[in-house]
């Protein structure tokens, strides 16, 4: 489960607003066996989900697609952590510098110790929420396709994986820097973790 | 919105289950206005959802990386589109078999003329919701960051984006494809859409 929440760089919050579900992409961290999530996107869900109300945090990596000779097996592989918990809302301040550090280190590592830090009025206004991992479903996918017995001796459609691959660009400087401001290795040097 | 919708692989379903929200990644395609959810994953979830009651249908493509010069303006470059609705249980097999091609169409293009089709068992096994998309919402950040001018003035720390890209890796033929069975052209010249 570690390891399907570290790999993530965004998760999918899923709580109720207006008694109405809502799925709210945004960015998380995890410390030990607490999941933050940040409230940089979704911040009204986030201010609803402060009152230690249920959510549900999803993070999917999508592997590849699952090619079978036929189309009922067709599948995806894949790895899933699922959270269930309820939000505590971060209020004390040590705690969500803490967290947002994590959250940093999980979207742009190396970022915390090279970037400005949040002074008062921005750690104001950035919700934190805390979700304990003890509730979690993992689900994982992977290897080739499961046909059945017929299609694989009847020998008419192909079958296998397509993988799917991630990888980082090169990095775009802003136009703004000053003259000869070199790409930091922390971003110039950044491997996509799968 | 529909190119939002059209460039995805899965999407994130939101429901309550036992009234409790829960965030489950899973295949989906559109026709016209309607989006279909597909129930290979998450079966349980689909049959509580399949009685009309609210979904929320969340589809996010992460572009990038915002690196800004204060950890506060960090952002990512993103397009997500997020459908609300009650959820229809697709139950005649017309309407059902044109869901599943337009599901597979999306996940596996050029697959629904290549592979076998489902048979009438396959088809009852398989559950199927229909959402209106009249209810959506839309939400793109693209760009480079959004310093202040005196974090941009200090020129202490770097600032861009470093973008995120996908590709399909090299396919991998099931090893009990019968010899010589070459890679169909709908599998090993896909494109990856962005």
């Amino acid at each position: 489960m570690h390891a399907a929440l570290d790999a993530g760089l965004i998760c999918h919050l899923g709580l109720l607003v207006d008694g109405s579900p809502r799925v709210v992409p945004t960015g998380y961290g995890r410390s030990d066996d607490t999941l933050y999530v940040h409230g940089s996107t979704g911040a009204r869900s986030l201010r609803e989900a402060a009152e230690g109300v249920e959510v549900c945090v999803t993070v999917t990596h999508l592997d590849g697609i699952v090619y079978a000779r036929s189309l009922f097996h067709h599948s995806v592989n894949f790895r899933s952590a699922m959270i269930h918990g309820r939000a505590r809302n971060v209020v004390d301040d040590d705690e969500k510098l803490r967290a947002l550090r994590v959250i940093t280190e999980q979207l742009a590592p190396g970022s915390w110790d090279h970037a400005r830090q949040p002074n008062k009025r921005e750690l104001a206004a950035t919700a934190v929420l805390a979700v304990d991992l003890a509730e979690a479903a993992v689900k994982v996918r992977s290897g080739g396709p499961s046909d059945d017995t017929e299609d694989v001796e009847a020998g008419k459609a192909w079958a296998g994986v397509l993988p799917l691959r991630m990888h980082w660009g090169a990095p775009e400087s802003a136009p703004d820097l000053p003259a000869g401001f070199e790409v930091p290795r922390h971003v110039g040097e950044r491997q996509y973790r799968p």
